[in-house]
């Protein structure tokens, strides 16, 4: 069921064109870093990359109907995505089962917050302009999305974020984020939205190295095979229901 | 922190204008019918009635900002409410803490949509025209909301709403129902979301007279009590962050 | 990590000695039906049937040293299973991560209750020495547990066990049955525990063909392939800790 | 129904009778610093002072009949408390809803540790013998046990208590403690069980004042109106179930 999986990774695409660091960074942008990790993963049919630029927005129906699982970077222009496709991204999840992996500052993108139905604001600090350390701690050992994990990820400089993060309890709290400045964060949550899963997950700033770390990157693929859609036989019917037993 | 609550009865008032047997069952309205039994009980400091035709949809500011839990009736106008004014009731809960409890077919009202993020759709049977029995069984006995409650209440009459009830997971489920026909449901639903509580409970037909059950009743009392506001000393910070300790 | 699963199927294995019926129904055991069926499953390494006539009850250390997954069928003798070799089992879901799967009567076996730390306790029925209709309805439709299983099973015949159910809440609640005298029961419920995780499933009553439904068999080994240790890298310390970072 | 509250505060009492800095710090004791303050809040009918030395070590079939909540401090003699008496708590909260806080090191009393079913075991360092920095961060600000208290508690000095803390996933999670050295923790943390809560609280060392911080007071008394026990009229059956409806 979790096998041949059709990624599509969503990138923002604006700090690469305009900020020098990221484009020395990455490269090929962020999307493009985490693509190509995925592409040599086990069980990953294929991987697409889209940005804001791609038809859309990279947010077509037919991007939409042919993708698995979306993970999703954004950070300057969320609003500019449209209310539109914005709805759509929630659709494909909650009505057809798509996983979508929202990734640091995309808690404030827009289909994160149409699903968690909270504000998803958070407390938040670059420290110097460049930032401080972070450690994550597993606090569920048992959840395949830290399987080949340490029990400590430790960041040398990362963006703060801090709680309280405005978010609907997790179905599962798989990390918790202790920061160098005196925070906390809720760094890695799992919910179920209708047919689909939604997994958030906090590193990951423009101007750090951030997706080159292994087991960030392990945790980004645990969590795509985790959030992989699953197939009820028939379908869910959604309508008015007459008796299966009318005998009575 | 319980005591003194100010709850506003929201009813959509569509049904009683038009249909003779709703009018019968509840002359002062379905919102009337609640009102009425709330203004008797303790820790209750006052109950405000309105409906969709009160200034601003019975959903101004005024209204918001001076109500401590809402009780929401709707059915027929749904969509009649405005974009505008449900953002706004999704702000009260949210931002400011208000508790809310979508009753019945209210679990298609706009509010409860945008709280949930998901499409909160079920299915349903109106058998005969008239119903079916229905039973609600506590499975979280400990739970403040089944407090004077038996263990399971038994309704000779009522529409059908079976699973799958597409909302996230609840908090705490503390109601399961059984309808005759052969559907289950989960007929009492808490959940956080921001500052605020959401309960959901189904029973409550216009053309049954479910709201003058006593133990109906005192769940949707009990519900009251249990999503009453709470108060951080200084509020919740929602900015860019100063170290609290910058020394380091 | 979820390929290769060494699954061990434990039955009690007194109905099969004493009662015709069963015998005539399940004659290579309750264990050996679920077993065969396992073994022809993707993913599964090994089964190995066990039995309370076994060595150590089936349960001896290197048994549960070398179990990825164990399901579980008692009825007659949970109080025969020792202590010690009970809180062995606890210790292999929680210190190691051996997934557990009590099924139908196994909601009063040693093990289980331990996991739990409530009373396990529920009503129960034997519908005229036969049984009743049961419907085990989908709540979760996205989880792994329902892949390929359609949103309804119905069962003919089953024995009745009804709320309130004495467990903690499911971290993930995937089933919920009805039954026709009118009761409901959550019969498919997820919990982590430690290291490891426990999917308890209801059906399967011993003179009920309940182990040949085709659906029934998906559910379990779904359930198998959730419950799949996973392997936090370096293990989790427990223990007084330095601190990682002593300068300060 | 949360008014006339029985409490009953258990002190281990063990270090009080052998260590200076303890005496003087705690004058009355542990167990008497927390009742002193209970006593003089609202909806609170009487608080009784129990210890070890206590006859039945304080937990008799009267004093857990006639308890509505129990706050637990133990540190250095677990182990003493019989097997026979911690039952007896489980019992009492199980099976007729008495509501236990175990505060800081009564995460390893047996009463806990049965009623969690896993080994309850976590991370500890005591910095230079003395302590170190420590903030509470709320998570759930519309959670009761909140009322009143800031969003971050800071405790100048504190034993460290770090993750993977072994506890099943806590049906609320209020409070997350960040800890100088570079540890998090689940500090406040709410669970049902059976017809009983349990709300297991971090702070509480007893070589520091952490039980006359106004804060840390005001939670356990938040805590001990938000375990208050509940009514099921006519209580929960347990037993073989004739059916309700026996016509069909």
């Amino acid at each position: 069921m979790e096998d041949g999986l059709r990624v599509t990774v969503w990138n923002e695409g604006v700090h690469e064109k305009k900020d020098a660091r990221v484009q020395e960074l990455y490269p090929n942008g962020i999307g493009g870093q985490i693509a190509q990790y995925l592409r040599k993963q086990p069980g990953i049919a294929s991987v697409r990359e889209v940005t804001m630029d791609s038809p859309e927005q990279g947010l077509s129906d037919e991007v939409l109907e042919t993708t698995d699982v979306m993970t999703w970077w954004g950070h300057k222009a969320h609003h500019e995505v449209t209310d539109e496709r914005a709805a759509k991204v929630q659709a494909a999840v909650v009505e057809r089962g798509m996983g979508l992996l929202p990734l640091h500052s995309a808690h404030f993108s827009k289909p994160f917050i149409l699903l968690m139905g909270t504000s998803c604001s958070l407390k938040w600090r670059e420290y110097k302009g460049i930032g401080e350390k972070e450690r994550l701690w597993v606090v569920n050992p048992g959840h395949p999305i830290v399987d080949g994990v340490p029990e400590c990820i430790e960041l040398e400089l990362a963006e703060m974020y801090g709680e309280h993060f405005d978010i609907p309890q997790p179905d599962q709290l798989v990390f918790i984020s202790w920061f160098r400045g005196g925070e906390v964060f809720r760094s890695g949550c799992c919910w179920h939205r209708g047919l689909g899963k939604v997994f958030y997950f906090r590193p990951g700033h423009e101007t750090l190295p951030i997706y080159y770390n292994d087991h960030i990157l392990r945790v980004i693929y645990n969590g795509v095979r985790w959030a992989a859609p699953v197939r009820v036989a028939g379908g869910i019917t959604r309508r008015k229901f007459a008796p299966l037993e009318p005998e009575w």
